[in-house]
C-alpha cells in the first residue's frame, strides 16, 4: 500500500511537470507570436488550449482520488494541496498565454510601434521564474523559491517602464494608440505570469518548510 | 466526533462567508473611491488588505486540519477542497480592490475624463457576481452559481466597451492618456474580479454536483 502511493505521487508530480511544460512552451510561443510577427505562432498556441485544460481535470482528479483513498498526513497532505494550487495557476498562465497569442493576431495588423527591447526581457524573466517554481517542486529547493519571490519585483519595475514608454508614443502620435495599447496588454499579461509563478513558489514553501509565506508583512510567522 | 466534524464545517463556511464579505466591501469602496473622487475611501480599503489576509491564512489552516484530523471522503472532501480554492479567489479578489484603490488615487490627480456610465454598471456586476457565487455555495444553488458563470459575459463585453471609449478619448486628446489608462486599468481589474467569482461559481458546482465544469469545450463529461 505504501510503496503504491509513493508510485502515485510520483506520477502525479511527473504530470504536473508534463503540464508545466505544456504552458511554458505556450507562454514562449504566444511571445514570440508578437516579437517575430508571426501568425502561425499564435495559432499554434491557440490550438493547443485543450491539451492544457484536459491535463487540469486529470491532475485535479489524480489529486482527488489520492486523497480520498489514502487520507495522506503532514507531508504528502501539504503536497497534496500545493499541487492542486499549483494546478490551477498553471492553467491560468495557458490562459495568458492564450490571451497573448490573441493580442498577437491583433497587433500584426498594423506597423510596428517600436523595436521591442524590454518586452523580450520581461517575456524571459517571466518565463524563467516559471520554470524555476516548478524546478524548485521537484527539487524540494528553497532558495530557488526564495530567488522566484524576488524577481517579482523585477518583472512589475519591467512593466512600468514598458507602460511609461507605450503611454509617451500614445501622447506623441494618436496613430499608434490601438497597437500600442495591445502591447500594454501583453505586458500585463507577461505580469500576471510572473504572479503565478510567485503563488507557485510560495506553494512550494509552504509544501517543503511548512511555512505560510503568502503574507510576510503580517506579524504571525 | 461526527457531530463535532459538522459544527467545524459550519464554522469553517462562516469563517469563508465572513471573508466574503471583507472583500466584496473593499472592492464596492474602491469603485467608489474613483466613481465619487473619494480619497479617504481609497485609504480605508489600503488599510484593510491585512484583515484579508490574515483571514486567507486562517481559513487555510482549518481546512488543513480538517483534512489532516478527520480524512474525509466524497461531499466533505469535495467541499474542503473547495473552500481552499475559492479562499485564494477571495484573497486575489481583495488584491484586484487593493489595484483599483491605488489607480484611484492617482485618477484624482487629474480632471475627471468623462462622466462615469459603464464603470458603475460593470462594477455592480462584478460585485453581484461574487456575492451570488457565495450565495450558491451556501444553499447549495447550482441555478445560481451557473448564472453567475452566465453573467461572465456580459463583464467582458462592458469591459470591451470601455476600452473602445477610452482609447477613442485618448487618440482625440493627448492630455488625457494617463487619466485614461489608469481607467481602462480599473476596467481590467473589475474584469479579474468577474474571472474570479467565475472561478468560485465553478467550485460551487463541483462541490454540490460532483461534476467539473471548468473547460465545456471539452467533451469529457
Amino acid at each position: 500500500m505504501e510503496r503504491h502511493f509513493e508510485r502515485d505521487l510520483e506520477e502525479l508530480k511527473q504530470r504536473l511537470l508534463w503540464m508545466g511544460s505544456l504552458v511554458e512552451r505556450a507562454v514562449h510561443q504566444a511571445v514570440h507570436a508578437v516579437l517575430d510577427a508571426d501568425e502561425r505562432l499564435a495559432a499554434t498556441v491557440l490550438s493547443e488550449e485543450d491539451a492544457i485544460n484536459e491535463m487540469q481535470i486529470e491532475i485535479d482528479e489524480r489529486v482527488q482520488r489520492l486523497l480520498a483513498l489514502q487520507a495522506p498526513m503532514a507531508v504528502d497532505l501539504r503536497f497534496l494541496l500545493a499541487v492542486s494550487r499549483i494546478n490551477s495557476d498553471l492553467e491560468r498562465i495557458g490562459d495568458q498565454a492564450v490571451n497573448i497569442a490573441h493580442s498577437a493576431t491583433r497587433i500584426l495588423r498594423h506597423p510596428q510601434v517600436k523595436p521591442y527591447v524590454d518586452l523580450p526581457r520581461m517575456s524571459e524573466l517571466a518565463e524563467a521564474m516559471v520554470r524555476d517554481s516548478l524546478n524548485a517542486l521537484v527539487r524540494g529547493d528553497l532558495d530557488l523559491a526564495q530567488s522566484v519571490l524576488a524577481r517579482d519585483d523585477q518583472v512589475d519595475r519591467l512593466r512600468d517602464q514598458i507602460f511609461r514608454e507605450l503611454l509617451t508614443y500614445m501622447m506623441e502620435n494618436s496613430s499608434v494608440v490601438y497597437p500600442a495599447f495591445e502591447l500594454i496588454l501583453v505586458a500585463k499579461n507577461l505580469e500576471r505570469i510572473g504572479d503565478h509563478a510567485t503563488n507557485i513558489a510560495e506553494d512550494v514553501i509552504y509544501f517543503v518548510a511548512g511555512r505560510d509565506v503568502r503574507h510576510p508583512a503580517l506579524d504571525r510567522r
